[in-house]
């Protein structure tokens, strides 16, 4: 199974692709971030979002995508601005009819350390332990998104079907 | 030429179509609101508004849309429901390659009163007007895009090209 795991923000969108045989046996695909310039317009950045989320899904062919619950404990700005990143993205996601996960980020880290309150640092070791990395993966959207991968993995139900 | 005037809003999403002949030569052509059921998920809802904007595309054509600019006086969990909801019509209206402009509140009510306070009732009063409508279009949604679209059209520089 083809996970694509996505850290949704309007400057930074973390995105991670693995490949999970069973819930301990995951290989890292691919990873990194879809940056857009503050610069230019609020449609031209979820354009851009969009265009580079959609050749992602052209390349790995994700089976199943994972997202991160939005947060409201931000400034009403910052909610603004990643909620409407978010809106572009699940729909990206959605048009190329990829089932979509939303998942708590007390969940994730639940799902990865054990613990609902982990820190970052023990969040992306676990991911380096998970994927069997060399180095933390960089920058930390990255990083954060292969964790929801994860978690996805590691909540779902494994039935006889799926290959172990 | 046709504009589009879309109130976004997860609950309730208001559109408008407006053919413009000339700054004060405006015809309504039809309006409505996207509804979509809090019982369903999120990825459902975003979906829902999607099918249902490309259909009011595909139907009536818009050369231009025209939205509300995302306002951030509320409270974080209704600007990222809204901030979502903004961010999938956005994104629905730029696949079609149809140029959006984004409008303040403020400057929506100074183009269609003269006065950036002016209350709700004010605003529908002057949509009625300017559409020459028997009524006050309902619900305030759609009555709302309408005057987004209207503020387009009296924001707009009329070219030579523009038919008058």
């Amino acid at each position: 199974m083809i996970v694509l795991g996505i850290d949704p923000g309007l400057l930074l969108t973390g995105w991670g692709i693995i490949e999970a045989l069973s819930r301990d046996k995951i290989n890292p695909i691919q990873y990194g971030c879809i940056k857009t310039m503050p610069s230019t317009s609020l449609i031209q950045r979820l354009q851009n979002i969009n265009i580079e989320l959609q050749c992602i899904i052209d390349k790995y062919k994700p089976e199943v995508a994972a997202i991160e619950e939005l947060f409201f404990l931000k400034a009403a700005k910052s909610v603004a601005a990643v909620g409407q990143a978010r809106g572009a993205i699940v729909l990206t996601v959605s048009l190329n009819k990829i089932p979509l996960f939303e998942y708590n980020p007390r969940l994730v880290k639940m799902a990865l350390t054990g613990y609902g309150s982990a820190d970052k640092y023990q969040m992306q070791h676990m991911v380096k332990t998970f994927l069997r990395l060399k180095e933390i993966p960089k920058p930390d959207d990255a990083a954060d998104a292969l964790a929801i991968a994860i978690c996805h993995v590691n909540t779902i139900k494994w039935t006889a079907k799926t290959t172990r």
